[in-house]
């Protein structure tokens, strides 16, 4: 089964559009796995089992798991998730981008060694730095297209030919990259009706929306401008706000995430107009 | 210290522009090393001990180490480079590219993990992506301007205003984003003339420019169209060509690589218009 297919499978599973990221910062653990060598293990498999039934994809961000040397520890997370929840796809967020030779090698990375489902990638150096990724036809590439920070403004709302070049890239990806149905693109939650605009321009392609919770984007207006007419076509993503969630009384921090998620899962399904959920 | 007084340093000492790639790919290697445990390291130190007085720089691709799951081999590597070696920068090339949050933890892995002086980074999610790095202040900064692979100008060569991309990237970084003087620009040896574009735009800084050997690009074109006003401000990437040199006669791989980077040194140093060679 393809990435497009896996995800789509599990989302309708979970009724959820979804996807808990997993940002481990150990400075923000609970204070009994601190100290413990394989900590980013063990709070990674607590947040999984946690919100497995809730997630239409896991997206490890690799930077957390690099500042620390911790590569073993996210392989072991991603041979868990492979293991016990494998109609959930793994997404890994490396936004890789350079060369053909180099991104054989990343391809390699991601595909080979974690075996994820997608990785994210940076359009900057054009179709050849993306071309090696859709090579590996069961798995998927998303492309960052409008990004949720501060700077994201800095070179994507430059016009070209009066089009922010934002638009362009989904342009690009739509119609020339998107041969074999593989692609994705990244688009912010904070700007909804941007994420209108991409949505008119590239039709059906799954969007991976970070954004909301610890980055304050707006639920309802991202799911009316993001889905697809059948109120799908979204990774709707949380991290922080699920993984570090205040303990609510007596909860403890895998409660907490996984009231967190419920309810953000929830809400995401609230403005969804299929009926199917 | 800082990268770019460490970079001009280094580059005084060897009478030498020429940066050395470690693009360690094992299918290559020489069939003494095919099977060993640690052939990227016995390969990387054997070229750097071939070449140390001859670079102005090491860049070890960083890809070529995820792959195969060998960032204990880069860490070697690194360690080796400063032990052995202290007055030549390593730039970790990796073209990170992430929000603000997630790039502190490439800059750790960067600058603690690996202690490289440099790190090659993506402008497309702007300023606050680049931003963690500068805060380490002895260190660098090398942002993606224009690249010299067949894709480049996919998005690079968009006009914004009627100038191209890439230029707006050339301009942000020096007008806006090289605050304290840690940043270098990316620019690729296969378009002498938007070197020289570059070149006009951002006074003395420091280019990393890729593309002469294995890549096709001219030295005398490329050292004429990028040199500062002292024919300084360059680090001309050779990695294939260099590491995977084919032996003349009875030399090693070793004794390869030497000869092909002493010509490639020279050949950069006969087009520049200083006198201090």
């Amino acid at each position: 089964m393809n990435f497009i297919a896996k995800l789509t499978a599990a989302s309708k599973l979970n009724h959820s559009l979804l996807c808990v990221g997993l940002d481990p910062d150990v400075a923000k653990f609970p204070a009994e796995l601190q100290g413990k060598s394989d900590a980013i293990f063990i709070f990674c498999k607590a947040i999984i089992d946690a919100t497995a039934d809730l997630a239409c994809a896991f997206k490890p961000q690799i930077a957390y798991f690099a500042a620390l040397a911790a590569e073993d520890q996210l392989q072991a997370i991603c041979d868990y998730l492979r293991q016990t929840y494998p109609q959930i796809p793994i997404i890994l967020d490396a936004k890789r981008g350079d060369i053909g030779a180099t991104a054989e090698q990343y391809a390699r990375e991601a595909f080979e060694r974690y075996d994820a489902d997608a990785v994210t990638v940076n359009p900057y150096m054009g179709f050849d730095s993306v071309a090696p990724y859709l090579e590996w036809k069961d798995r998927g590439a998303i492309v960052l297209c409008r990004t949720s920070n501060p700077g994201g403004s800095d070179l994507q709302f430059l016009k070209v030919d009066g089009v922010p070049l934002y638009q362009h890239v989904a342009k690009l990806v739509a119609e020339k990259w998107n041969l074999n149905g593989q692609c994705g693109l990244v688009v912010g939650a904070t700007f909804p009706q941007e994420l209108a605009e991409v949505r008119k321009i590239v039709g059906d392609m799954p969007l991976l929306v970070p954004g909301i919770g610890a980055q304050g984007g707006d639920i309802a207006a991202t799911v009316q401008a993001g889905q697809t007419a059948t109120g799908a076509g979204m990774m709707i993503n949380s991290s922080r706000a699920i993984l570090y969630a205040r303990p609510d009384g007596v909860e403890s921090f895998v409660e907490a995430a996984r009231r967190v998620a419920l309810e953000t899962r929830d809400a995401i399904n609230l403005y969804r107009t299929t009926q199917e959920i």
